[in-house]
């Protein structure tokens, strides 16, 4: 991975982290042995919910808000192979955006700490009219502040 | 299959039968190179919608009516194997009940007619409560008399 | 539950046990907003693979045996609905068998302790030319005996 | 889609095209009733298939010439949303590689016509020792120059 998916822009905040520990189980894997590459959205989601659920920004939060979060964009760059039992980490990576959108780089890394896969997803905010939202909703917003002045680790 | 999952009773309406056809995709293949046992409950869903949407009893009919259907039971019998891009066809039959209830058996049949995999679920109706129904709603006791009087094929 | 799946015969060694823990993922849930039937397979193979793994004889020991002990049954009742983000158990019982079979019974419990799916599933042992096991190979009979003789929890 | 995920270079055979018809089934669906997200892969899987049969050049083809293609790239655009029982059509693109490597564009239409998701994945070709090939083999260059000299549609 030479360029960065989100690159930073200077007096950004820093992106917000969290790390999954999985084992990948036998119906994910395809005939080749290795895991079908149609699984791996699921394991970003599995750091997706912990991110939200870490800072208080996830499906349910959002549901309470009445603001749906649509994934507009995926992309997955595919390194290394993972096969049946082997444990993993995913790694989620919140970036900052200006705009009433949510950017999420993942990145996996086998049990020898390889980088096997990476990507991100791209969400936009939408209200309960499946209009796209311009500016994110208020209990987000407050979300922002935080992260901005450097509550949130 | 020895027993019947269904038997008939004397002066019940025969069995309601559709057959969809189906090819084996990629993603249901596991590493031994066969079907995945867990991707079953799928095909046999394939065929429960075929007959609901034949004959005015499906999903979309009941969710009008407020009512919802979940699954109770499920029972598979595996007797031979299915491979990537096996040609294959789903037999979907549904059963007599004098009960609120969906009683469906599954029969799948290889490229050579052979029975691969036969199984059965059974539905209960419940109002938007949650609340087991006694008897089924208007519009499925109107099915069911259409059913009885020989209407249906 | 009325009945036992496997009902234990007098002089039996006890069944052993495994209890895994789990959350629901977003992809298992369907657009009733409970866990899709066709789900729990995948849940019991979560249990089915800890017994495995905890008395040594997982997926990995049985191929390197020469051994593959395909699915030939599963039964499925399901009680309760889980939700989203539900906290769950999956208690894999396997029970004595006098058979070159495996008989497992699961059962799942809510974050409330409620049972809301019990099942099993019944696996035959087969050798590499695919024909039926009459008797268990000898690392599955040494493994019978070790549980025979009251060594295994 | 401002711009093309494979842009043609002048003097490059046209793309190869195949056009897939499915329903979305129940088991595609999410609590908010779309199809996930994560279950595109699969849709784009079906169309590759298809293409990869029309032309000769499956996975089939590829296994009996000792090659596998894993996938190294996928990229998802999600424009509109498709529901339980849609009927929507993918478009599989094979565009012209001078590498040893697979490039298909996806275009998924709903009953209307409409664009609802777009993407591409990106194969490479890798030998029985999981090394990267240079040049493709004998059998896929055959493919070449009839799609070179025009023979295929």
């Amino acid at each position: 991975m030479k360029r960065p998916y989100f690159p930073t822009q200077p007096g950004q905040p820093q992106p917000l982290r969290v790390t999954v520990s999985r084992v990948v189980r036998f119906e994910e894997v395809d005939p080749l042995g290795i895991v079908w590459h149609g699984r791996y959205p699921g394991y970003f989601e599995d750091a997706r919910v912990t991110l939200g659920n870490r800072f208080g920004i996830g499906y349910m939060d959002l549901y309470r808000a009445e603001v749906i979060t649509p994934i507009k964009k995926m992309h997955i760059d595919y390194h290394r192979p993972l096969c049946f039992e082997d444990p993993f980490t995913i790694e989620g990576i919140l970036h900052w955006s200006e705009a009433a959108r949510i950017n999420i780089e993942f990145i996996l890394r086998n049990g020898a700490g390889e980088v096997t896969t990476s990507g991100y997803t791209v969400q936009m905010m939408m209200d309960k009219e499946n209009d796209f939202l311009l500016v994110a909703p208020p209990f987000y917003r407050e979300f922002c502040d935080r992260w901005k002045s450097g509550q949130l680790v």
